[in-house]
């Protein structure tokens, strides 16, 4: 089959879409012949690309992870010392609080799905893995877990609040939970 | 229609099938079909006792709310100190994380759904009022908010973790996050 030869953005393409497919329809709305249409590929590239929806959701997940880890890194990357450290994590919590819910479908998305299977607990896994390497450039581990976890909570519950605590909540949360309380 | 009068307990019963359906097959798998099936009642009652799928799943959520606010007071209420409340955090934190996979899904879904439409986004807001309320009785509210967000993030990663960590950890975040650091 040449048609995958001709263009080899025809994967990247097919992924994107099954992601678009989830915001809009969840993953139990995702089939072949409708991420075919949104990724304007013929059905048959869909088989010879993917074994499967598995495969597909595997990817598209992976990919989605990874997305969240550049986020990570581009905001803490650039610090150099833990206060700069902890005003990146601010920083970031109201980034992926304030975004589009894109995301956050993404992320509970993939959560249900590592409740139900294995594979997907991985993905889980090793983002969080990655996440947490990534604080502990400036925190011990265990503060880094615990960093990690409040990160999590606090861009949820700001994602779902119609009047989300200020930036100085958020400030005193980070301050207090890397140990550094005024 | 008499069958509805018959067995005052239908009603729950459709609504516990609910859940159960939505945990074996999220949201998208619920229909008036199988959750009669479920609940072993005639398809009729269905249309009898809820308007739709809509009105069905709004119960079923905000019954599923009121669960975890009950697992909230049942472990907040005893505690008469501020330090006894941070033990009674720690023990929620590891009691809602090492239950069956049943609510972290229903969690998950709930959030979806929230993601999407207005109407679940109340259910969200009023159920984490409540927690709110609850943590207030022995932190302000500030600090409840803060530790609010802490329960839900650690409970999610202990929840996804192959390898958790231990309580030491979440005692010590719990301290930090109230202000009580050593």
């Amino acid at each position: 089959m040449a048609t995958g030869h001709t263009d080899p953005h025809r994967r990247q393409r097919i992924v994107a879409a099954t992601l678009d497919l989830i915001v809009d329809e969840g993953v139990a709305g995702v089939s072949h012949r409708k991420i075919a249409a949104r990724a304007q590929v013929p059905l048959g590239s869909m088989t010879y690309h993917f074994t499967g929806i598995d495969e597909l959701l595997r990817e598209a997940f992976t990919g989605f992870a990874d997305h969240i880890v550049t986020v990570f890194e581009r905001h803490l990357s650039g610090a150099t010392t833990p206060d700069r450290a902890r005003e990146a994590v601010t920083d970031l919590i109201h980034t992926l609080s304030e975004g589009p819910g894109r995301d956050l479908i993404l992320t509970q998305e993939l959560y249900i799905l590592a409740a139900r299977h294995e594979t997907y607990r991985n993905i889980c896994r090793r983002w969080m893995r990655r996440s947490r390497d990534l604080l502990e450039l400036h925190f011990s581990p265990s503060t880094a877990r615990q960093l990690d976890a409040l990160i999590e909570g606090l861009t949820l519950h700001r994602a779902l609040d119609d009047s989300p605590p200020d930036r100085e909540l958020t400030r005193e949360a980070v301050l207090r939970i890397t140990g550094a309380t005024p």
